[in-house]
């Protein structure tokens, strides 16, 4: 089997079979295919696709490049989370403990932020003392005694992912359905769990722009789920305006304890409810999501989730004191507001921009590896729904380099956008792809 | 400028400027910008092809990415010749000593073979002492005094088309229209001619298989000529069949000599004198096509090729006794004749299947740095038209290996086809696209 050959194979539109990709898969690894080579067929592959069982020999592929995590030992149901990578979107800081304190086991590994979208990790790590790099041991025995953690991507599981991603990154083939579709799969997959979660963000703040693209996404993600013996529901939800109020990494934090507190912003309660409630529902606590959802805000109001946040903070060695004393976080040293050059309802508010703004401040990375503040970042005080008037503060900067102001006050304002009719705040998920 | 932003650019069906074509020519050549990048832009190329303002841009980066070659002082006009390959192509053996003869200055760089067509520099290389490898001042020297010579291709000249079409080779993107247009055009133009004649075949045995695709690239390259200040004519010329009888590298040296002398195949013959009559019309020596290939037919009648051809020789190291002492040459230990298993006027020779028994039997290269056995070959008795009886031999094989003689044999039967009606000949070139 020759490279070339599976390349000019694509390329003409023709289906490559299991052993062609896992050729090119465990080849290109292994270090025996050039990546010259691998970003020829990834732009191929962007052109001509892929169908659904070439994606899934892809995902296998991926899947069997590493390592895999065996949750067999848990003594209850396990569950999985992804999402497609919004601004604002702290989920999971708040949805893993909550799930784990439903009786759930949630071994969570998550990545960093880039660009405009933040990540998971930065805003752990933004926690004083709070480790992230658990070895596969470690996380087994943390899940088993406390019953979640949330830990960096390890290279062990999928090394494939790593080096892709890499690629793709730099040669202009991340916009490609069924090369997202197996990278986001491969690692649910290898992570182990049975039941699984991916929350496909989708608009302007997102990667999938359209409901038509994040239907197929979501469709053939379910479908590799099927194929792999996973129940895999994937929720579509808006990512037009940012989730919550808060972006910026220690200010997310102090909004995913509030709302385990049951004092956070209703969008972003609802959100974390909604997806508890599904994954509720597919490890079998309730018959419908619905149900789900009611025993999720339940142990919410009981203070369960944030009992075992703290939990999860002390096993992982961060400052369980942060939950009560906000202060302990990293903060800014200014505050600057912004007032509004408008009255009116506010109409929408570009997630992208004001990611863009958290990022300028020295909340995010232009590039990998660049330095963060975890300080840093945006406050929306007015969101979608809310009316303003003229001069009324719409947001808050939180800064420490002063020179950024203007940049990212310019992209803040630029973000919200005015109706003089009153707006409907929009909670619900666009569409529900599952196989449960 | 950043190059995953002009791939993403190409990617997405958007014309790329002349600034940043030159940025990924020239980073490539400098080692600036990794191959990968590249490998994914050529692909985005393949799929989205290239305006013709960006094949001259790209054709212009390539030829200042090295050396040019200066010919103004030559007394007398300049001429180019290129064949975009074929099987049993060995005009240039014979056109450039007889353009010579007719008082044409040519400096000839040509290629060695791959696949099931052979190269120029293969051919020459099987004259026994013939150098190949002149410097540009040698080669400059000997068209002053002898008027041709034909060298093989020096890294000097656009070494960003070797580095570009290794890199094609083995990501899958040699087809692309824009890609060989200005790989054929960026070499013409640094060789410094003003009139290039490019033969551009078409046919089973070629890289163009449909008259349009031929035609497509005929006017591009045409267009490229204009634009450079270039006399350029594209004969579109077939190449179902081989051309000659002779395929293999002393065996196409030998019927250069007999058609130099005026004892060569029709066909062959033919072939020579057509695109000798356009570069002697492109030069100004006869007022068209038409009576430059006059000129040509009395300068070959006369024997002024052969004289040309021998003195190319000697300035270059060969053994012009060959001309007269083909035995001299290096030839085969066997000949294997194979008998027609039918019946009629030929119809087909696959000529790729013909380059293919020669590439078998030791004649040609599988991959590149593979070592030529110069003595081997396939000889046609018959070609399209001729009327064959049962058992009539059809070719010969001129074997080393006798392995290889049963797989070749196979080939070279498989290539023939036959018709009960009578077959024309087609001598004459399928379109001309010039821009004089």
């Amino acid at each position: 089997m020759r490279a070339v050959d599976l390349i000019i194979k694509k390329r003409d539109g023709k289906a490559l079979q299991d052993g062609e990709i896992d050729f090119l898969i465990q080849g290109f690894v292994r270090g025996e295919i050039p990546d010259y080579q691998i970003a020829s067929i990834l732009m191929a592959i962007f052109f001509r696709g892929m169908n659904l069982e070439e994606t899934v020999s892809l995902t296998k592929s991926m899947v069997e490049s590493g390592k895999q995590l065996d949750l067999s030992s848990l003594p209850g149901p396990t569950v999985d989370k992804h999402s497609t990578g919004g601004v604002g979107d702290k989920v999971s800081l708040a949805l893993v403990p909550l799930l784990s304190a439903c009786g759930l086991f949630i071994a969570k590994m998550s990545g960093r932020g880039l660009g405009h979208t933040g990540g998971t990790i930065d805003k752990l790590e933004s926690i004083p003392g709070f480790k992230t790099d658990l070895s596969l041991e470690e996380l087994l025995a943390q899940v088993k005694e406390v019953g979640c953690a949330i830990v960096s991507q390890t290279p062990e599981l999928v090394p494939a992912d790593g080096k892709l991603y890499a690629l793709r990154d730099v040669t202009g083939t991340v916009e490609s359905i069924p090369l997202i579709a197996s990278s986001v799969m491969s690692k649910k997959i290898a992570g182990g769990a049975s039941n699984i979660l991916i929350d496909v963000k989708c608009g302007r703040g997102a990667f999938m722009k359209t409901l038509k693209e994040a239907r197929d996404l979501s469709r053939i993600m379910v479908e590799i789920g099927t194929r792999m013996k996973r129940k895999v529901t994937c929720l579509i939800t808006p990512m037009d305006e940012p989730l919550g109020k808060m972006v910026g990494n220690a200010l997310e934090v102090k909004e995913a304890v509030e709302t385990l507190k049951g004092t956070g912003p209703s969008d972003f309660t609802n959100s974390v409810l909604e997806l508890a409630g599904e994954l509720l529902f597919l490890s079998g606590k309730g018959n419908t999501p619905e149900e789900g959802k009611e025993i999720a805000r339940e142990v919410l109001n009981s203070g369960g989730g944030l009992f075992k946040f703290k939990q999860m903070l002390k096993a992982q060695g961060g400052d369980e004191r942060i939950t009560d004393e906000a202060w302990r976080l990293p903060g800014a040293s200014f505050r600057w507001v912004i007032p509004s050059k408008a009255k009116g309802f506010v109409k929408k508010i570009d997630a992208f921009k004001i990611g863009k703004a958290a990022m300028i401040l020295g909340g995010g990375r232009e590039k990998k590896g660049d330095p963060i503040d975890y300080g840093v970042g945006v406050e929306l005080l007015k969101k979608s729904g809310d009316f303003v008037t003229l001069e009324e503060p719409l947001a808050v900067l939180h800064v420490n380099n002063r020179e950024r102001i203007k940049e990212a006050q310019d992209l803040v304002e630029g973000a919200f956008s005015f109706s003089k009719e009153p707006v409907e705040k929009l909670f619900k998920p666009l569409a529900r792809i599952s196989n449960a």
